[in-house]
């Protein structure tokens, strides 16, 4: 830890200098996944190789990581654990809690929607759309109401919908994100194949399930020819 | 294009010098979208410039991956598309189908099971696994039968089954991944959010939904304050 800690400064980053990337997000993701586990273990502090070690990190990058969007750590101490979990929550936009609405009610809608691990960290799920007569106004497992895609746009505004997850068979996903960013929802999460267009200004993360099967598939490859 | 081609090569990576990392992998499943796209259209040759353009990609990188597994480019003409994409094909081991199975058959494990896409792409799911009696016995709307999690190993070596996705409650997703293991399954995709432990020799790949979310908040937030 060479960077000391100034109080009452604010983590979220103000006009960064140079765009944040993915990855680093997602590690910032991963240091929270660390700090709530240490929270809950109750440890007080730990050092940016403790952590490393701990969690099979790397420490250099952790340090640099963080540094980006403050200054977290204490000389001869390291980071305090519960405030720089704080920080990172408030960095992620996670500390307001975001609202999700998911477009598709069937199978993997349904199973998105009831997920349990979103809501304990500051994701919820508070509508669910779907084209189907049947399927309107009926609720998910865990209670979740079913709206007419058709009055995304009223429900959306109604509910604060900050994020749309986008979760219907490949011909009906492009009609889906249009609905979601003619809305005024800025962030859409996709679990359908292909390439969509959007709007300048809203993000599209896509999901592509048969990229990660690909990626074992290539491991097996691998291992057969050199094992 | 700067390389020859030099018919008859072989692409798959044998005894490669260094591990070849996911996000490779990963590039090699969007070119094979990309080729797959082209090939549907009619298109019989193109450059990585023109690849990278069409598709939003790095020519350079294009190049470089590609270049890793084996010289496919043609001086003048660029890459044939429909002998890059047998290549590919080849190189993440989809030529000869690859067998998955799936652990859990709730909203999740039936909403993969039933997913089209994975056929198309060389991947074909033989079978959903599940603990409860009422599911064993029945199947997916797609057809693929509930198999007793019990009789993992014996349905696992009938089958050959290549990859198991977990797709369970988290407090269920570590005896899932042993379970896979132990019938000598080694590659996993895993959807419940924590860490996992494997053997040496089985890659475990794990999609976290939570960290999806998060970037997608962060960047809502990035956007408030820059905005």
């Amino acid at each position: 830890m060479t960077r000391e800690n100034k109080p009452g400064h604010d983590a979220r980053p103000r006009g960064l200098a140079e765009p944040v990337s993915e990855l680093t997000t997602s590690r910032l993701s991963v240091y929270l996944r660390c700090l709530n586990a240490l929270e809950a273990e109750g440890v007080r502090t730990i050092s940016s190789q403790a952590l490393a070690e701990q969690f099979h990190l790397n420490a250099a990058q952790i340090r640099k990581d963080l540094a980006y969007f403050g200054e977290f750590g204490v000389r001869g101490i390291g980071y305090y654990v519960q405030e720089l979990r704080r920080h990172l929550r408030q960095i992620l936009g996670l500390d307001r809690g975001v609202r999700v609405a998911i477009i598709g009610a069937g199978n993997l809608g349904l199973a998105l929607a009831d997920y349990g691990g979103f809501r304990d960290d500051g994701f919820e799920i508070v509508a669910l759309f779907d084209t189907l007569k049947e399927k309107i106004g009926r609720r998910s497992r865990g209670g979740v109401l079913i709206h007419d895609i058709r009055d995304f746009k009223k429900v959306a505004r109604r509910e604060g919908i900050g994020i749309a997850v986008v979760a219907v068979p490949g011909d009906a996903a492009q009609s889906a994100v249009n609905a979601a960013a003619a809305a005024g929802v800025r962030a859409i999460l996709n679990f359908s194949p292909g390439a969509f267009k959007v709007p300048r200004g809203v993000k599209l993360k896509s999901m592509d399930l048969t990229v990660l099967l690909e990626g074992l598939s290539f491991f097996l490859v691998q291992g057969e020819e050199n094992g």
